[in-house]
C-alpha cells in the first residue's frame, strides 16, 4: 500500500531501487515519527480541524504505538513502504476516518524533514554526553600521568621534552574545539520545519509556533521554501561535526599505533585490545587502534558525499534526497562506537615510565641549554650557535630537567581552564529544554 | 638568510620546492606579524627578558614597519625566506643585538600560528559582514517581490504556487545557518596560540594570558601539544563554514542559471551580466551566474583537501602543515569575491511577473483545491482521490488563488523572525573587543 | 574459534568492533577463497609440501565446498571468525591434520588478496558486460531516433538544433571512454598477489608462476612488498572506474529530470517508472531517474573515501584495509544496479516528436543563417554581426532545415565508429583466459 | 576587444570576475592554440573555403607565430581577453579578412577542446617519460641494495625481514601499476574533437578525419554532443592518473619521514635534503620529504575537486568548465616537480647497513624457525604454537638468515620481469605517432 498509489501496478525491480534502504532505516525513525503527529494533531485541533474528541482519540493510539516501538514491538508491515504509512494504517485501522485525518496541512515531506530533526537532534545529544565523558576521562588521565615524560617530535623527529600530561590533555583541549562544531550543528537541527509542506507552505492556517513550542525546538525553519532546502544541509553539517570529533579520534589513535610499536614503545595495550597473526607466533597486534583509525577516517569522508550528493540540485526536493538517510544514519551509529571503543581503549592503556633515559632523547634537552644561556644574558641567536656548536661538538651534556611554568606547558596543564572552556560549550546545547517538551508531550 | 641556516649551501631546486609559494602569501601575514610581535614583546619586558627601554625602541621600529605595510611599502627581500625572518630582519639592521632579542621564548611554529589565527579572525569578520550585507538585500528582495508569484517545483516537475518573496527569503534564512557555521569557526580561532613554542612549550616564565589580552583573543589554546594540533584544523574550520556559504550561493547561481533559461524565463540578467556567443549571434549566456556556481562548487571541495593533507599524521608539527597557507588564502578571497558578485548580481536581476498566467502552471492549484474539501469536511485522503479525479477527467478549475497565511508561507514570509535570528548570531561574535585590544596595541 | 587466539579471553565489545561487517561480506568471498586454496594446495604438492594422495583428498573436499557455496548452503558458523577460518575448519572437520597444511606457505594476509582480486575480476567483467548491453541499447536508440530534433543547449540557453540521434549517441560514446578506465582496473586487478605472505615473502620455495596460470591471472604482483601494497590500490581504482560509469549514468538521469519537466517536456516516462505525491494528486514524479542520480552521485564519492582511508599509512599491512571491504563490495553491487535500472528506464522512455515546431525555438537555426552567408562568400564575422542585427530588428527568419554532414553530425551519427571503438576496448579485456583456467582448476 | 562584444560597455567588476585566471593560463595553450589553427585551416582548403593561395598565407604566419611562442616572445595584449583572440587578433593585423575566415565552421568551445587535448596529451607523455625514469632508478637502487636487511613491518608492528631490495623494487612496480591509469587517461585525452562546433556540429561539411590525422590524434570523439561532454572529464581522467602516481610519492614520502627518525634510523639524508629548526640546534629535518608527501596528498584531492565542479550539469557546455583549465594545469606542473624532487632525494639517500643486528628485531626471524619445523614435518598449526611458546618462555633462538627463493621475494627480486611489465605499458602509448604528425605539420 502506498498514499500516492494510482492504479497501475509497480513493477518489482523498480519497487526495489526506489524504496532502497528505507524499510529498514526507517525503523530508526517510528519514535520521532509518532512525537510529530502527536504535536501536529494537537495544533489542528487548535485551528479547528479535529474536535477535542477525535484529538483525544488519536493522541491515546499515538501513545500506544510510541510505547509499542519503546518495547520493541513495532515493525513495518510487508507491502508497507515506509513508518509513516505503517503508523498511518494502524490508525486508520483503530480510528477509521479519524485516522485519516492526521495527514491534514502536512505533506510527507515536512513529515519526513521533523522526524529527521528530531532524531538528529536527539543523536547530537547522545554524541555530545559521549563526547563529554570522553573528555572527561582525557583530562583524567592527564592529570594522573603528568609527571610521566614523553619525547616531544616536530617533523618526526626528535625534539623537546613532552608528557603524557601533555599527550592526553591535548586530545581534550581538541574536544573542546570538536565541541564549537557539534553545536553549529545542534543550533541548524533544532528548528522546526513542520508546517512547512512540500516546501511551498500549506493553505491552512497552521500554528507553527505551536509546533514548535511542543516539540521544544528552539525555534523554526521559517520560510517554507527554506525548511526544504534544510534538507541534505542539516544532515551534513551534522556529518560535519561528526568528522571534528573523528578527526580528533583518528589522530590519537594513529599516535597510539605509532607509539606502541617497538621502535617507540611509549605505550602497552593490554591483550584485549590486541590481536595475534596467523604466521608470526610473537605479534601482538594493535587492531582495535587501526580498526579506529580507519573507521574514523572513513567518517571523515561524509561531508564530502553529502556535497556531492546535494551540489547543483535546484531548489524543490527531490528524490536524490532520501538518500541522506542512508549516509547520515551510519554515520551516527559509527561516530558512537567510535567514542566508546576509543573510551575502552583509553581506560585500558598503559603508558611506560623512564621513556628518556635513551641515550637517544639526549638532544630534547638543547633547547633547554639555550634558554639557559639566554636567561644568562646571551642574545638567542648567539646561544642557539653556541648549543649547536657544543652538540656538533660533543661537548653538550643534557639538563634532563625540566622547569616549564607558563599556561599549558608540562609543569602547569591548566587542566581546570581547559574543563571551563568544556563546560561553556556544553551549557550552550540546553538541553532541558527540549527533553522537558517531550516529556509533556506524551503525557 | 635562514634562521637555521648551517654551513652548507642549499641547493636552488630544493630551495624552490621548499619554499614554494611562501615568499608570496607571507605578505598576507606581514601585518599580523608585527601585532604579535608588539605583544610578544611588551609581555616578555614584563617578565624581564627586555628593559623597558628596550621595548620603547622596538615597539617604536615595529610599528614604523607596521606603517610600512599598510602603506603598501614592505616587502620580502631577495634571498630572505619569509616574512618573520623579513621583519627580524629590518628589526636588526636598526638595533641590532636589541632586535635579535625579540624571538626568546618564542619558536617560529608558534609565531606563524599567531599570526595565521590573526590573519583568519580579520577575514572571517570580513567574510560575515558581506554575508551579512547579502542577508539584507536577499531579505529585501523577498519583501519587495513578495506578491510575485512563482511556480513551486519538487522533483522538477510543476507542484505547488511560490513567490519571489519565498525564493529571495529562503536564501536569507539559508545565510542564517551558514552563520552558524562561521562562529564557530571564529570562536576555534579566536584562541591564542602563542607561548606554546614549537609545540611543547617554554622553558621561559612566560605570560600566556597576558598575549591573550593584549592581541584580543577570546581564550588561549591552552596545552602547548594541542596549540600545534589548532594548526591544519583551524584553516579546515574556517573553510568549512566558506564551504557553507558557498553551498548556498552554489545554489543560488543553479536557480538563476535555471530560471534564465527561455525553458523557465522567471528572470532576466542585464546586458553586463551575460556574454554572447562567438557562432550564435542570438546568445546572452548567463557566465556570471554559472562562474559564480563553479568557483563555488570548488570552494565546497577544500574541506576535504584538508583532510586529505592531514590525515594519519601523527601529532607533532610536520612540514606538511606549511601547505594550508595555500589552501586556505586563496579561500578567503575567493568566496569574499563571491559573496560580492553575488550581491552585484542579486541587486541588478529582474523578476518577470505574470508568470503563473500560462496554461502549464494550472495545476500549481491542485492542492488548494483538495485542502478547500477539507475545511468543507471532506477527510484528506477522500479529498485528494477526488481532486486526482478532476485533473484525469479534465473538469479541475484552478483558483489561481493563494491564501497562506501560517509564519513562513507567501502571505505571511517572517522576514522580521528571520532577521532576529540572524542578529543573534551575528551578536555572538562580538567583533568589538578584538578591534579594542589592536587599536590599543597599535597606540 | 580464532586461528591467531591465545590464552585469553576476548571482550564482546571489542569483538563486535574488530570483526565488523566482515562475517557477512565475507560470504561473497567464500567461492573464490576456495579457488585459491585449490591453485596454491595444487601448487604445494609440486614442491613437496603436499603428497599426491593428501592433495586428492584435499581436493575433492573443497570442490565439494565449492559446490555447497554455490548451491547456497554454505555459511560462517557462529563463532567462526572470517571465511577463510570456516573452510579451513570444514576441511579439518573432514581430513584431520592433513586439512591444516595447506596454510602452509601462505598467509592470512596473501589469502585475503588473492580472494578480493578474483572477487574484483569476476565483478569487473560483470561490469563490462553491462556496460556493453547498455552502450548496444543507447546506439540502438541513437540510431532509432535519429531524425527527431531537440533543442540543443549551452548555458542552459537554447542554442543551436540537437536531436535524440546525437542524445543518445552522446552517452554510448561516453561509456567507451569509461571502459578504457575500467580496463586499466582490470589490468591492475588481474594480476596475482598469491606467494607474498603477510607482504614479506615465504621461505619456501613456492612456484609463483604456477599459480598465476591456474587462477588465469594475466600476471604477477612480483614484488611482494608491492604485493600487500596493492591491498585498497586495486579497490580503489575498481572504484575509479565505477565512479567513471556512475557519473554518466547521473548525467543521463539528470537530462531525464530535466527533459521530463514541464518545463521542456522533451521525454515522458512510463507510469511505472513515476510516483506520485502525497499532497498533490497531478504529479508523476521522476523518482527513478532521480534516485538514479542520487545513487551514482555517491558512487563518486568512494575513490576520495579511499585517499581518506589509505593516506599517509606508512608501508605494511595495517588492520585499517580490512575496512576497504565495506566501502568497494557495496559498490560494485551499486553500479549493477544502477546499469540495470538505466537499462530498463531507457528501453520504456519515449520521446516527443515535433518538438522544435514551438516558437521559441526559432533562434536555434540563427547559425545556419550564419553559415548560409559564410559559404555565400560573407567573411565569417561580418555574417555573424549582419544575423544579429537581423535578429535584434526581427527581420530573422529560420529555416527550420539542419544539413549536417560531417563526421558525428546530426546527418551522419557515425555509429559505427563509435560501435568499433567500443570492440577495441572490449577486445582488451580477454575475459577467456581467466574463465577458461578456473574451468579447468574445478575439474 | 572581445569577440562576441555587443554595444555594451562591460562592468570591470564583471569582467574580472569572469576572466579569472584565463589570460595567465591561456599562455600555456598558446603553441597548441597554433597547431589546431595549422589544421583547421588546411582542412578548410581541401573543402573549399579557403583558396590554397589564402592558406599558404595564414599558415606562414601561424608558423610565425608559433616561433614567436617558441622563442618566449608570444604574450596577451591589454584589453584582448584570451589566446584565442589574440592569435586571431594578430592574423588579422597582417592578413586582414583573410585572416578572419580562420573561425568559419569552428567555434570557440572546439577550438578550447582541441587547445586542452593537446596540452594535455603533451603533459602526460611528458609525466610518463618521468615516471619511466624514476622507475629505473628505483630499480637501480633495489639491484643496488638487495642485501641490506631492513625489519618489515605489519600493523607497524616488528613482523619478518624485508630488504631495501625489496622496498625500493615495491615502488617501482607499484609505478608499473599507476601507469596503467595514465595509459587510460592518455587513451581518452589523444581524442579530436574538433570539429564539434558549440557541441551540436555545423552545417559546413567539414572533414574531421583530416584533422585527425593532421594532429597526430589516434582517433575521434565522434559524436559532438559527446565531444563537448567531454571537457571536464578528460581533465578529471587525466587528473585522477596524476592523482594514482602521486598516492605512490606519498607513501615513498612517508616511509622516509618514519625511516629518518631517529626512533627507525634506516635512512639518513643529505644535509641538502633537510632543514634546520630557529630554536632547536641539533635538528635535521625531513623537509623535502614532508612536503613532498604533503604536496602528493594535495594532488590527491583533484579529481573530487573536478567531481564537484562537473556533478548534476546537464548536458551541453557551461562556462563552469572553464574552471577546470584552474584545476588541471597547476596539477600538471605540481606532478612534474614532485617526480623530480622525488627522483633527486632518491638518488642521494643514504640507506643504513647492520640495522637487524639490533636485539628488537630477534623476532623477525621467528616465522623462518615455524617453517623449518613444517619442513621437518610438523604440521603447520603445531608448528606456530611450538614457536610462540618458544618466544614466551624465552628460548627462541633467531637464525638471523634469510633463504627466500620464490618470484619477488628477498632472494629473487625479479626485477627484470617487472621491467618486463613497465615495457609493456610504455608501448602502448605510441608516442611516436604524434610526434611525426606534429613535426610534418610544422613544416
Amino acid at each position: 500500500m502506498k498514499l500516492w498509489q494510482k492504479d497501475y501496478p509497480l513493477n518489482q525491480k523498480i519497487e526495489n531501487f526506489t524504496v532502497g534502504k528505507d524499510r529498514e532505516l526507517d525503523l530508526n525513525l517510528a519514535e520521532f515519527d509518532v512525537l510529530g503527529s502527536l504535536a501536529h494533531t494537537q495544533m489542528l485541533q487548535t485551528i479547528g480541524l479535529l474536535s477535542s474528541q477525535e484529538l483525544e482519540l488519536i493522541h491515546q493510539e499515538l501513545k500506544a504505538i510510541y510505547q509499542q516501538i519503546k518495547d520493541g514491538n513495532f515493525r513495518i508491515e510487508e507491502g508497507v513502504e515506509d513508518v509513516h504509512s505503517q503508523v498511518e494504517l494502524q490508525l486508520t485501522r483503530k480510528l477509521g476516518d479519524t485516522g485519516k485525518k492526521i495527514h491534514s496541512g502536512r505533506s510527507r515531506n515536512d513529515q519526513v524533514l521533523v522526524d529527521l530533526k528530531l532524531y538528529m537532534r536527539n543523536g547530537l545529544e547522545n554524541i555530545a554526553r559521549q563526547t563529554q565523558n570522553l573528555f572527561t576521562l582525557l583530562i583524567k588521565l592527564s592529570n594522573q600521568y603528568k609527571d610521566i615524560l614523553l619525547p616531544g617530535y616536530t617533523h618526526l623527529q626528535i625534539a623537546m621534552p613532552s608528557s603524557f600530561g601533555l599527550w592526553f590533555g591535548a586530545y581534550a583541549e581538541s574536544l573542546v574545539d570538536d565541541m564549537h562544531l557539534l553545536q553549529a550543528a545542534y543550533k541548524i537541527t533544532n528548528k522546526n520545519p513542520l508546517g512547512s509542506g512540500a516546501g511551498y507552505g500549506s493553505s491552512f492556517p497552521l500554528n507553527r509556533t505551536l509546533t514548535t513550542q511542543l516539540l521544544g525546538f528552539e525555534s523554526l525553519h521559517y520560510n517554507v521554501v527554506y525548511a526544504q532546502m534544510s534538507r541534505g544541509k542539516t544532515e551534513q553539517t551534522a556529518c560535519t561535526a561528526i568528522a571534528a570529533i573523528a578527526a580528533t579520534l583518528s589522530k590519537i589513535a594513529m599516535d597510539i599505533c605509532l607509539y606502541n610499536s617497538q621502535n617507540f614503545g611509549f605505550l602497552t595495550l593490554p591483550d584485549d585490545l590486541t590481536t595475534g597473526s596467523s604466521i608470526m607466533p610473537h605479534k601482538k597486534n594493535p587492531d582495535v587502534a587501526e580498526l579506529l583509525r580507519g573507521r574514523t577516517n572513513r567518517l571523515k569522508a561524509l561531508p564530502n558525499e553529502f556535497s556531492l550528493l546535494l551540489s547543483n540540485l535546484p531548489s524543490g526536493y527531490h528524490r536524490d534526497l532520501q538518500l541522506t538517510k542512508e549516509i547520515m544514519m551510519p554515520a551516527f551509529e559509527e561516530i558512537q562506537s567510535c567514542l566508546d571503543i576509543t573510551y575502552f581503549m583509553l581506560e585500558n592503556i598503559q603508558v611506560k615510565p623512564d621513556i628518556l633515559s635513551d641515550a637517544k632523547y639526549a638532544h630534547l634537552f638543547s633547547v633547554e641549554r639555550v634558554n639557559e644561556l639566554v636567561l644568562q644574558g646571551v642574545p638567542f641567536r648567539e646561544a642557539y650557535m653556541q648549543v649547536g656548536k657544543e652538540i656538533a661538538s660533543g661537548t653538550y651534556q643534557p639538563t634532563r630537567q625540566v622547569h616549564h611554568t607558563h599556561e599549558g606547558s608540562i609543569g602547569n596543564l591548566s587542566n581546570e581552564a581547559i574543563t571551563h572552556q568544556m563546560a561553556q560549550v556544553w551549557n550552550l546545547f540546553a538541553f532541558e529544554k527540549p527533553a522537558t517538551a517531550i516529556k509533556q508531550l506524551l503525557q
